[in-house]
């Protein structure tokens, strides 16, 4: 047994809190270069139709005006598609939806770039717009891309049809979950610049540095060795800066590149709504067939995503929704088929959890129907298909190791008084109680395995310093906090001597996006890799030092002992001995996601190589008067294998809750043929202190062997099961199923009416 | 054998050619950050005294003045000494020379910085100047630092008074050479910034970066993880720019942690010149004793050396001129003491060669007397002592491998015709011919072992474009280039797949200086240790894709072959299939110089690893009506090992000749009282190219197996022979010894006249 860490389990202060509260961090909007112009997009206002023409006039005669850059200036392939290739830098002959860039106007200030971009006439033949699935769906012609259909994904297991003949009861449900708006506070920022070199150097507020040199080199025609892409603190991103800085950031290098000057591009918040991708909102419909006694025996699902204009991460979104379809339970005969539809609205991409609430939602609420319909309590029902150790997933996965599932229901039952909870007998406010539980597949999975891979660079100083830098981010998450924790416990040093570098594509190999609650499994198991190196050469010196065998060296808390003669030094002394005797101490760290044995024909197979679960229950308190729901307390309790920091997982966790009381309650996200309504936080209500109630955070450590000292993710999980948890405690309180959200008063006092 | 390369060996233009000739390398002046200050120096005007106060009332009322920092605010150790810690960063109590800096004015544009500088008003009790190195080694009180000798070498081997005993001519001679100004085209500059997480980064025309990462860690008591260097593009250095910017960086870094905004610091042409470093002056004596035969039997030398005030890098050039004083040649029993001495001027530090050309400047002018002496023709007489396989050097160190000095003495007389070279019969313009002969040791020798070694990182993308980032750096001489060569040869790609990144402290470990002719050695080394770990990857990669065993690979010119089946790919197929197989393609190099056996206390052993050798012949016509020299032309060959870029080679040659040829001749510096009069190019007068001849090089290769692909160092050889060779040519044009330099029209006509 290794003596208990005094790193790892620790509440370590976060390294970036200082810089964040003092106002020493400098924001991309703080950073102003010499000889910098500014860029503000010109985009249709048109949600479909045909690119006539563009008329500059009225903005080139003003004395601000630079220039301006079109599809026509793009010297290389005019294509940003993050994974399929359906979506122009630049639009040059279709306009697809209200926002669709057709070119980038520079002025010398920024309030010139956005007036004038307004002056540019840009005229569309217009096309009947697509507005909903439904109507992609159902299209025979005029489709806004070769086909109206994005990408698909399924699972194909066991015989459903022969177990639904089986079946006691089969029950069948539809369900609809919204758009939501990410509302990172720092909108898209970046600023270009050519370099010396004639290459590309970019900082900007971005998640996935890697996807942006990508789509530099593609639409620039530079080799990628010429790109440099360095991450500025990043005021949230929660996906919303996964695919859109390639746009952004290209747009703008585009312009440095030609005109030799920096170019700086910050939209404005209405802007930023307009053009930039959100949540997918989802249709589903589930049948369910289960015995009496309670056994989930065969499913059927669709379900239905709207992918805007573009089909950016859709295909992530349709994978990830299809493999969690059912949720942490056992069934062994299912159908999932999941597609993504077009329509001329705001592409939808990447956003917390990629499909996992909105699916969440269906089974959960579905999973309530069922025990309604059975009499079961909800709770009791889960148990008898809950995902344990030795059963198999959905998808077949074969699960040996770190299945919480059950430990997240049991603990979260118990801290909210599931079994003793009492039903409100004020006639004016119904409480209700409602559980949700999901699985998360950690990491990329299956589907996008080739590039499941993290660096790290591990840099010890003569000072005994050390420097890490990571292929990952800090996007307000606390990255920077956990990979100094995971590198101090990995090299057995105090956590001050570290400094975690802002991320550049420099550094480390290719690390993949900052996304799918990656960080702490990839950069972690990357450090474990460093370490592992540099603690032979560290050993090895000290025994040098010590006069011993370097088998009886230790490293802990930045002392050096030596077991067998009680020598001891100092790391300091111990790195400046490295130094002199002239070993380098840069180690490269890399770690890449078990190998996955999975059929995509099928969606047979290990969709991910491991999972995070969770249980939130709510209790919520419904007005029948005005219709407003309130929450009174949220019970979250995630299996997150290994608590690496306590205080920050807390965080995430209430985090991830808020943003998901939001989307089920408060965040109406509103359209008009194509036109965002909800443009700023007058009509987008993100939920304030007072609309969330209390959150109780209890962890569940069920270690996972491949995770960095039994982690797993959790920036996602924390937001996937807090929707359905609220709908079905409305669903209970008022007797009634909701199975819409948001949940508005209307919806509520329409329930109540009907 | 090998079949001859295509990159190694070919003059591949330079990759910094096109960016330097349009201008869109950006050098430091052409670099603005938002929201940016100046700074100025304030420094002494006494030569030496007590500093009694300082008066900024006359610049701070100023609307433009911003601040003034002096030495109280400094948070850690006023301390900036590359190698002794004698130097405070800001002089407190003592000032020590005309440009000892005593604060810095920070102020809102450059203009007014330096403008505002001089209003400070700083109060000095003058005391008595030390102006001479006769006058500091005499000193019995009033002692500069705690001594008057800043530091020593020496060598002692064999029994000098027994040899000359034995002696047939014992003969003593005095030779004196004078300062040097490097006079770089771009002055000194950099911009210092405080960063985001409270550390320092800065950007500057820096030639050891990592020597100022450690200066600011020192002076600003920060983790050298906090702090970042990097290299601007850089106009020239020639050692000027080695230990001077750990002096003006940490300055402007201090003012910039201290104000939160960036900082800039740009020296004008005459701040410059009176406030940085030069070349030691040499005062030398020489006593050999030779037999009859012509063969060197004994030396006593003792080389004594103007340090300036502070010793900067006096160490580094004390140890080198005593380890070579007597130059290429055989001789067992000699004396060497080499010193020192502070003295109330401009110090003196690193420029090309380190001490090199002064003791050349010794041996080989002592070598031409003794020849005269036993009346021998110059070359028979060096060629009977010369350095050849399995001779020892001076110190002892028995030589083994690539020793060229020889063919670069025969191919130099046979190219200049020696040896039936004639007398000018012209009664105004006498016609002479001079050889001179050196060995330069390669890297940082025995000294500096503990530091002397140097990293690369290369990176392969995706798309097959490599970035490589090496720890020295681009001053000028092309390294950029050669590294890209090397790259290229050591993988089996084509040049132009290569980038190579401005160098950092960031990317790889600390590779120690950019000096001592230590790039192609050092950098081409960790070349090819990195290439050894990749080469392997790349073989198994292709393996899988050609379907063959990796042990049947071949890569080249970028293809990539199976010697079996005749399959090929590109290298692009290759490096894509790498990254969609997982693979990180990022790897350290390292090297390290062999340990060497030397023993201090006697300067006996392995003083370096290896040697360059060098002959240069010139031919010089002296005018005796005016006394001027014109150097006709100068025969240059080099044993380099391997000439990895012939024209790049010859571009040294070319540079380093011509850098001597001033010394020799034109560039007359002038101090009185400490003040440089000879501070622009009015009067330090730079050879023309109306002033160097013709100049013919000659590459001799005679492979160093620890060299990459058998290559030496040639960026110092290159100046070290050529004021030698003048002297001799001009005092065999006159029949006069002429032991001084430079040797002005005035020093001729007293030689004629007397």
């Amino acid at each position: 047994m290794n003596p208990p860490s005094h790193i790892i389990g620790k509440s370590l202060k976060r390294v970036d809190a200082r810089g964040k509260t003092t106002g020493e961090t400098k924001f991309l909007t703080d950073l102003n270069l010499d000889n910098m112009l500014h860029a503000a997009p010109v985009y249709s206002q048109i949600p479909y139709g045909q690119l006539l023409g563009i008329d500059i006039s009225k903005a080139e005669s003003d004395p601000d005006y630079i220039a301006f850059f079109s599809a026509r200036d793009i010297p290389g392939e005019n294509q940003v598609g993050v994974i399929l290739a359906d979506q122009p830098l630049i639009a040059s002959e279709t306009v697809r939806y209200i926002g669709d860039s057709v070119g980038i106007l520079i002025a010398k200030t920024d309030e010139a770039a956005q007036r004038l971009a307004k002056l540019v006439e840009v005229y569309v033949k217009p096309f009947t717009p697509v507005l909903s699935i439904d109507e992609s769906r159902d299209a025979t012609e005029n489709f806004i891309h070769a086909s109206n259909l994005a990408c698909e994904h399924q699972v194909k297991r066991g015989d459903p049809e022969a177990a639904f003949s089986l079946a006691d009861h089969i029950i069948e449900a539809r369900f609809e979950t919204p758009f939501q708006e990410h509302y990172y506070l720092e909108p898209q920022a970046c600023i270009a610049q050519r370099t010396s070199a004639g290459g590309i150097f970019i900082i900007g507020s971005i998640q996935c540095p890697f996807y942006v040199q990508k789509a530099v080199a593609r639409a620039l025609a530079l080799p990628f060795s010429k790109i440099k892409i360095e991450q500025a603190p990043t005021g949230g991103a929660f996906g919303g800066k996964e695919d859109i800085p390639s746009e952004t950031c290209t747009r703008a290098a585009l312009a440095a590149f030609i005109l030799k000057r920096p170019v700086k591009m910050v939209y404005g918040r209405i802007v930023d709504v307009q053009l930039t991708s959100k949540r997918h909102p989802f249709q589903m419909h589930y049948k369910v067939g289960v015995s009496s006694a309670g056994k989930l025996l065969a499913a059927e699902i669709q379900l239905e995503e709207n992918a805007g204009a573009y089909a950016t991460l859709s295909s992530v979104v349709s994978y990830r929704s299809a493999m969690q379809a059912m949720g942490p339970y056992v069934i062994d005969n299912i159908s999932v088929k999941s597609k993504s539809y077009y329509t001329n609205l705001p592409p939808t991409g990447a956003f917390r959890g990629f499909g996992s609430p909105q699916a969440a939602f269906g089974h959960e609420r579905m999973m309530d129907i069922i025990a309604a319909t059975l009499k079961m309590d909800p709770v009791e029902f889960r148990l008898h298909n809950i995902l344990k150790l030795d059963t198999k997933t959905l998808t077949g996965h074969h699960l040996k190791v770190s299945v919480g599932a059950e430990e997240t229901l049991r603990t979260a039952v118990e801290a909210s008084g599931w079994n003793s909870r009492s039903e409100s007998t004020d006639p004016r406010w119904k409480t209700g109680y409602g559980v949700a539980l999901i699985h998360y597949g950690n990491c990329l999975g299956a589907a996008g395995w080739f590039m499941d891979g993290s660096g790290v660079k591990i840099k010890i100083h003569r000072d005994g310093s050390i420097a890490v830098a990571f292929g990952l981010i800090e996007m307000g998450q606390g990255a920077l906090t956990v990979v100094n924790q995971m590198t101090a416990e990995a090299l057995g040093v105090e956590p001050s001597r570290i400094t975690v570098l802002p991320t550049d594509t420099e550094q480390v190999p290719d690390s993949g996006p900052a996304v799918a609650s990656r960080n702490v499994i990839m950069t972690g198991n990357a450090i474990r890799d460093a370490a592992s190196k540099l603690l032979p050469v560290l050993k090895e010196a000290a025994a040098e030092l010590l006069q011993c065998d370097l088998k009886e060296i230790k490293i802990e808390r930045g002392l050096v002992t030596n077991s067998r003669n009680a020598g001891s030094l100092g790391f300091t002394e111990l790195a400046n001995y490295l130094y002199l005797s002239n070993r380098p101490m840069d180690v490269l760290g890399w770690w890449h996601v078990p190998e996955l044995e999975y059929d995509a024909a099928t969606g047979i197979g290990e969709a991910y190589f491991t999972y995070s679960y969770a249980t939130h229950i709510a209790k919520v308190k419904v007005d029948t008067l005005t219709g407003l729901v309130k929450v009174a307390k949220i019970w979250a309790s995630h299996d997150v294998g290994r608590a690496l920091n306590p205080a920050g997982l807390e965080a995430q966790i209430e985090g991830g809750t808020v943003q998901g009381i939001g989307w089920a309650l408060t965040e109406n996200f509103k359209l008009d043929l194509g036109r965002v309504l909800t443009d700023n936080l007058t009509t987008y209500l993100l939920p304030t202190a007072m609309d969330v109630g209390e959150i109780e955070s209890i962890i569940v450590e069920d270690p996972e062997p491949e995770g960095p000292w039994g982690a797993k993710g959790i920036g996602e999980p924390a937001i996937i099961p807090t929707a359905a948890a609220i709908a079905n405690a409305v669903s209970h309180a008022l007797g009634k199923p909701i199975n819409r959200i948001p949940i508005i008063p209307e919806q509520i006092l329409n329930k109540i009416g009907g």
